[in-house]
């Protein structure tokens, strides 16, 4: 990159912190949850959420924010679960940024225990922007492949957790849950890491628990 | 976006352009017909090179770039394939660049029919890169969904042709291949449609054809 390409990145994710760690701050005092799901087109993260809601409401009430390029498809699928979404389309940006959900902010019912934010598909650019969350979740499916951690290694050192999904499909697909696990862990110690399948369920209820467990950690925290 | 933010985009495309015009220019002269392959990171860019390799050498020479943030994995799967490859880890950055295969330039064979460049594993941004390719190629992979041309509709919009791969896997993905190649030719009537899997072997002889047929096109616009 050319010394201005540099200057021009560094104010970018410099403003972009500040509005991230001031969204942080008044989602927090709320008591809400915000979680920031990353991972490449099609590793499940809508499905995930779907998932979720059938797991997590109504003893809990979630909210999804949905980040793509074009298209409202993903908000309208959540929205027919009866949950309620947003969808912000960034017009060709490869990931979104605190300001387009400082924007939404206001829009936030009180009262919400869980705010996902579902980013755009990218496995690389979206790890470069806080967006204001409290956990940051990558997600990679199984046939992705186990080798990918280290092939892309920001967002599993900046994430909380890492979702292995799509456990369902293998077999047949060739993939090595201890090796991606491993992987991932090399790169980032304190990784939380879970293998789940939305489709038949199987690891679902270790991350509900996890994600309670976070909520009332939050809540205790701003006591 | 900020106005400075703009304009170094512009001046980034810009430049980027100019030098992949001189590398296709030089490179179609030279009689090498090269391919940019664009996907989802795991969509199976080097499972396909690998089968690639089989069908088309001896007969017929090729070489890869990789292309990937970190490690040197890929260009080890092709070596092992007794295929040249040349390995760019961009440190962290998205994309490929035209500037870095010009780099490359220099070392290319003479005598060589293909050369694959193996883009960064991101469906978003190496769309807007022109590397200097004679045909762009964008895979999509069945676990990945059949609602991702409208979602990312760029990659399909500048592309050449289309793979939907891992069609080995439907069934049990639930993958419409028409759904999908109606949404891609919608963006962009003009895409060349193959549907193959490298694993089983489906749909390859077609896709081969089609490369032997556009090396001899450019053959013969260059003789």
């Amino acid at each position: 990159m050319s010394r201005k390409e540099v200057l021009v990145l560094r104010d970018l994710l410099g403003s972009n912190k500040a509005v991230a760690a001031e969204i942080r701050q008044q989602l927090s005092a709320r008591g809400i949850l915000v979680l920031n799901l990353i991972s490449s087109p099609g590793s499940g993260k809508t499905t995930l959420l779907e998932k979720l809601s059938e797991m997590l409401c109504p003893e809990y009430s979630m909210a999804v924010i949905e980040g793509d390029i074009e298209t409202e498809r993903d908000a309208e699928r959540i929205r027919a679960k009866g949950i309620p979404a947003w969808q912000i389309m960034t017009g060709g940006a490869c990931h979104l940024e605190a300001r387009m959900i400082g924007r939404l902010a206001p829009e936030i019912p009180s009262g919400l225990d869980f705010l996902f934010i579902e980013n755009v598909g990218n496995l690389v650019c979206p790890a470069s922007f806080d967006l204001g969350e409290s956990l940051r979740c990558v997600l990679l499916s199984t046939p992705e492949g186990d080798d990918k951690p280290k092939k892309y290694p920001k967002v599993f050192s900046t994430s909380d957790c890492l979702l292995i999904t799509k456990t369902d499909l293998v077999p047949p697909l060739p993939f090595d849950q201890e090796r991606a696990r491993k992987e991932a862990l090399d790169i980032n110690p304190r990784l939380m890491t879970f293998a789940v399948s939305a489709a038949s369920g199987s690891g679902m209820k270790e991350f509900v628990d996890y994600l309670v467990s976070r909520l009332h950690s939050l809540r205790r925290s701003h006591a």
